[in-house]
């Protein structure tokens, strides 16, 4: 049930020259669904990564981390659903390189050109097998195919794409994503692929893959609290009529806009496809010394139980809001100088209620299925925008039934 | 639907010479219930407390503070529930004194003399008439019906008692508590009165106040992460024959014990109270380099929402805890070192899944009311241990529904 969240329409995806995708079923962890993803990329492109910063970190992200690092030339990225290859040790890493191993003989380059994905049960081991006896199964897929094979507890498959011209030529930006438990604080797995024809120098998309993690999918997931698997990808295949992209000019920041905006897409579509949402919510925070501290008050709201419960109940109980301002982490925040807003509505300043807050104002802002709350801190000029949603009777549900 | 949380035996509670309580119905929320409770105080007692770190912190705790720093002799603690006075400015601290105030009348002390407590909505006017009103209707009452007056959530009172021969005297420990949403991290309000007849230099309660906070109530909360309420109080009365206590010698170890012990038991209490707990749950993290890294990483699990669906399913999904561990913060750990039990079942070891762990091993444990999760992090000597419950549907009803 998720909050605004269209089906994919697959016309509205536009392709990526230079990307092949093909998906198969290899029952993995359930027959008959498709849960192999292979993004195949012509010779002349670029990759970057960000990788979950868990100690437990999988097995697939601590191989794709070492091909990376290596410096060769990525030829695919192979991504299964069903099991996450965590806490599996050598015998897992052994397991994820044999799935590599698979698709480079299947390509004819080295197993450092192939990155490995997974998202699934933690601590069981990887049915490797299975997933190379499928890799010959496997059919061309278009981007809503490929969503939709990397779903776990999601309930819609996550794409977006944009055209953009720059200087004349056409660059075009397409995305994946998955994650939906994410959005509440520690959690489900977040995989993001994005893909663009614009050519960018590996030096160069490996900053870009770090400001537009930072801006799109950060704001959903708390830095650090992040699951064993957490993986985002930014493709450059060098494809369009655009020259090579070596410095920050203004192509670059024409590119990054198309990335920024296809990622912020994806992340708010994790949060309206969040495990049992029935609210989108938009939590900015203004006024801070800095974005850290603004992010921070965003992230004591965004995860609070006890505020996200209010908003599935519907019921303006606005004095969580401001308990979770207050145990945010500011020490010295001056609680009479901030103001609290529900959408369009002043519900707290000077240390306490609003004297003309009224309850159904309240009331009649939290009955929508969109939802922002604003915080002014008073203190400063740095803001933060965080992403969430409610927290429901199904968030338990889903989570407790997951493995049966 | 407490976990294995018995119903209070009066005859079992112990007076302590020097307290008096009585109770009374003010209506502050609903009518009908114990809403009130007053601690009357004879002279020549000591009291010492330790207050949220809630940058919102309530009026009633800023004006106990003020109380309590001015030095003077303490007649009467003031507590109310159904209205927290929190984010309630200068109009909600005139109202806790006028609630002081008219305690502080009938005794015929100073204002200062008096402490108020709140719990329950925040962000609302405290009906400090009503509790004024009523205070001349109160009736004698004994540590049990104390205990009901200040639950919120609570499905059963919490308190404790302890006797104990200190140097040839009897000295009696008895205490009360509330609190059970706190137990997940962002919380309701917990509220604990320890009093004692042993005499205790008011420096030397203030030492052990935090000592016997930091071992108990604290290990079910999270410092910092506290609600706009919380308090704990701990009381001297000085009636007992033990003489004064002014230094830390055998007799203040032996004082601290009991204390420390009527403290545990309402801490776990609370865990067993849980909103909505199907499961008591007791995280214990040894072989670490800090007590505080033991409790970063026992908070992690015990504050996951995946890993406490997973304990109200009764779901051996342990891969869960060892995210809870990747995320704790213990930027330098070496997951191959580390070693995980559920109960007696070693469950992981060297990175990765215990070749001789058996699903059934771990859903035997699973199964049981009381659970212990055990990691030993194997990089020193420091251990920790949170009190913690399960996760369930209920949780989320009670606090969607906390309003209506």
């Amino acid at each position: 049930m998720a909050v605004n969240l269209p089906a994919l329409d697959p016309a509205k995806l536009f392709p990526v020259a230079g990307v092949e995708l093909s998906v198969a079923e290899a029952g993995v962890k359930k027959p008959n669904r498709k849960d192999v993803l292979v993004i195949r990329l012509d010779k002349g492109n670029t990759v970057a990564g960000v990788f979950t910063q868990n100690r437990f970190c999988a097995a697939p992200v601590q191989i794709a981390k070492r091909h990376l690092d290596a410096g060769v030339q990525i030829r695919a990225l192979v991504v299964n659903t069903g099991n996450a290859n965590a806490g599996t040790g050598e015998d897992g890493r052994a397991r994820a390189l044999a799935v590599c191993r698979a698709v480079a003989d299947e390509i004819g380059c080295e197993v450092e050109q192939v990155l490995p994905f997974s998202t699934g049960v933690i601590l069981e081991p990887l049915p490797a097998d299975k997933i190379v006896a499928a890799l010959p199964t496997r059919r061309a897929a278009g981007w809503a195919d490929a969503a939709e094979a990397i779903m776990t507890t999601d309930t819609l498959p996550k794409a977006a794409s944009r055209r953009v011209e720059i200087d004349g030529h056409t660059v075009t930006v397409t995305g994946i994503a998955k994650g939906s438990g994410m959005i509440h604080p520690n959690m489900a797995t977040m995989l993001g692929y994005l893909a663009t024809d614009a050519a960018i120098t590996r030096p160069l998309l490996q900053q870009l893959v770090k400001e537009v993690a930072d801006q799109s999918f950060n704001c959903v997931t708390v830095d650090g609290d992040t699951s064993t698997n957490d993986s985002f990808m930014l493709i450059s295949t060098g494809k369009s009529e655009l020259p090579l992209i070596s410095e920050a000019n203004d192509a670059y920041q024409a590119v990054k806009a198309a990335l920024l905006e296809v990622a912020v897409e994806l992340a708010q579509a994790m949060a309206r496809d969040g495990e049992g949402a029935t609210k989108f919510i938009t939590v900015t925070v203004e006024g801070g010394r800095s974005r850290d501290e603004c992010k921070a008050v965003a992230y004591a709201i965004a995860k609070s139980p006890l505020v996200k419960t209010a908003f599935f109940a519907s019921d303006p109980n606005l004095g969580r809001i401001l308990a979770a301002i207050g145990y945010a982490g500011v020490t010295d925040l001056d609680v009479d100088r901030l103001e609290l807003y529900l959408g369009d509505v002043l519900v707290a300043r000077d240390g306490g209620r609003n004297p003309e807050y009224k309850e159904e104002d309240g009331q009649r802002v939290m009955n929508e299925a969109e939802i922002t709350v604003r915080v002014v801190l008073g203190r400063g000029e740095a803001a933060a925008t965080v992403w969430t949603c409610d927290f429901s009777y199904d968030y338990v549900r889903i989570n407790a039934d997951y493995r049966s």
